[in-house]
């Protein structure tokens, strides 16, 4: 295991038509994930204006994130690889399938995303509801945040590179962009209640800039890279570098 | 980008037994939706007399319509295309995917299964409980109304686009209908409240005209005609048309 | 459209080793069905003793019944074709796609895994709760309850056809057990407050035998066999036997 | 149907550098399975302090147990074979799909991962929350629990057989862990209110271990492995051993 396989990227590379094109793709996609996500929030906010999370809330609520990504996803991933998420390109560098600099070009895109589909939300559908920013749940204390957001990234990015990196995927790989979603589908039942489950930046990102509350914001960034990383240079350094050669008749 | 794309279609293809075909393929498959889409909301409202909508009720009545697009898609995906939607259809014919003539026919038989699917429920099953039209949420402005509609469609035509009819797709494919089911599924958690969350002018025209209630009838086609356009030509113009192209055996 | 296509199968085929191995695979799916189904109802009336259908509770009926399903359709396909229900097999019969002799051979295997099923939650798990049977709901007219479960039945056998017996299926072919068990499970949403959405004579049978409760049983075996007699005429009528024969190399 | 197929393997498998690897993959996936699924139950309490199960609550946790599990044994199919479970190690074991001394390091892994995800749960996320062991229902039987821990987990690793180990699974192949999941997740509705529909000694484990409750633990273990092991004798025996040789260009 080592970060020795992140590259910076050609100088050209942010400026290239194909890179400009799929920091397009990821800002189409992180409107739409933000959009549905804290959309669906917001209605359910509406429909209990008394405002506790319900067990039947959160079913609805992690529904809708949950398949936000599988259709995003499935959507972009023969156009950007199909991140939707500053986190997963960020643990995609660590283990060497993206260059910092075509990176960088997401991650415009995913906080732009975030940003106009927060706005949307506020400034045209919602002017009765507010835009609820993700904060810690009572008694959360921040070092259970980040532990949290920790492992529930750590399992995101670990599912991607086995279902969508991993040469050796075979036919999981038609299945990834649902394995994908489903991972953020089912760590909403755990994390909701005590921090949100971002294990997203942009998902962050959107609301808090719209409400511009920035309260214990840097959990939302710092966890969610922690998580990514580690499960990059996991899966990278254990399953995949070190792999011994097989056939490709194998597969 | 630019509609120059749209084809009128041979004079007689509006007769030619394959689009016969194809359109009475649309006529069952939106017979179908409209009957569990609309049934979910009568069989919710049986054992809801109250009617107000809960968080329960909604994850039911956007599993019932995501998983009917589910299933009608992945029926008709090889006849018709799988529309289910005149405003997949414009979509599509906005993209150069199909020629006016042909999405007439779609069209036709879209409205003749949405309308029949609206009278079984009235006169057949229901003798007691109403069909229930599609209306704007207490408090919601026509104008974010049709906005709501707007993104909520052109995310669903962005995602047939992506995974069904863009060449790249590759084995994205296979899991189209799901992708295309799933967008509707999560998108019935942010629209339900405010809008219904049509997206599909067959299901809003159905109980309305059963109902003879035509109160913000045009948003829900304008909105989701608009709404699938922009999706047609972004992607088409974007990401089709202006694609570097690839080898065959990259995919 | 004909019936013309029933055949009734060699003399020795109910005998034979194959269809005794089949008729095995329906028995131990279609038991496996009725007890994950019924038991689900039978869980949900412990978590409820007051006993009226919530919608929470739908939810996970619905995906209770939808997923079994999903599994024992994917268990059985390569076996059995995967059945787990008498009135697919008929609509199947209908169709061509079973000859009459080895259809009976699966009727026995089904009915007798759902009687197995509903006597192991009545006489194993569940001492206190009873094993409800199918029953039309209040102010539900026996021709609603009719018409109802062949709108619904004719849908499952409709997917059946288009995704895992027509030729043209192609890669739909690989979502066929999630398609025909998420039309099981949307139906659900309208289908449980007016007849229990049944849809198959199996699951209605068991627990009507383990409770001697027989009214209005007919309706559960002749609306889901009308409303798949339907579903094989039309789409072997309309949508394979006229199809254009097209090259190999188009799927 | 014996168990002659049961093999002991070379002596120095276990400690093999592809054994470990594979042993690792299920360390991670246990723990994430086991970190998901019972977090999901401590989020439900943290919402719902009086502590009873509702059908709402119930939705939430099936999905999130049930999801996991496909996310897991997609992650881990081309690695260790997604097992994520002593039960389905030891029915594949009965089947002749895996050495005892493989397995055992399976076990290990398995085992470690669920302790590791339930004290982290327990000391670093939720301070105030209990991490609830699997107990029995109110009223529920020893004999009864150990019925139905039986069949559920007969269940499951039939379907594991049908889907993932059979060489004639062909297509169907690609959604085994779909399928291999939703069945976890469809026998949570009708297991959670009887014994918590557990299937998975691991599962059990690690909440015991961190809480050394050990009440009727034995059921867990016992009722998953006979299941298991049912499910491996029956379906090697009916459904493999006895094939008739067909052709590779059959599927």
């Amino acid at each position: 295991m080592s970060i020795s396989k992140v590259a910076f990227g050609r100088a050209d590379e942010a400026t290239a038509p194909d890179a400009i094109k799929a920091g397009f793709a990821e800002f189409i996609a992180t409107f739409l994930f933000v959009f549905i996500g804290v959309g669906s929030v917001v209605s359910y906010n509406k429909l209990h204006p008394a405002g506790d999370m319900t067990a039947a809330g959160l079913v609805g609520i992690a529904i809708a994130h949950g398949l936000a990504i599988v259709i995003t996803v499935a959507a972009t991933a023969n156009i950007s690889g199909g991140h939707v998420n500053p986190a997963v390109t960020f643990g995609l560098m660590v283990g060497g399938q993206i260059t910092i600099l075509r990176g960088l070009v997401y991650w415009v895109g995913q906080l732009l995303g975030a940003a106009l589909a927060s706005a949307l939300l506020k400034f045209v559908i919602v002017s009765v509801e507010p835009v609820p920013p993700h904060a810690l749940g009572a008694g959360v204390s921040v070092m259970s945040g980040l532990v949290l957001e920790i492992v529930l990234t750590f399992s995101l990015v670990f599912v991607i590179y086995a279902t969508a990196v991993d040469p050796k995927k075979g036919s999981i790989g038609i299945v990834a962009p649902l394995a994908i979603g489903f991972t953020v589908l089912a760590n909403h039942f755990i994390g909701v209640p005590f921090t949100g489950a971002s294990m997203n930046p942009a998902r962050s990102f959107g609301p808090a800039l719209i409400n511009w509350t920035w309260t214990n914001h840097w959990v939302y960034w710092v966890g969610p890279l922690i998580g990514a990383a580690i499960a990059g240079l996991v899966y990278d350094g254990v399953f995949i570098s070190t792999a011994t050669p097989v056939a490709v008749d194998d597969y």
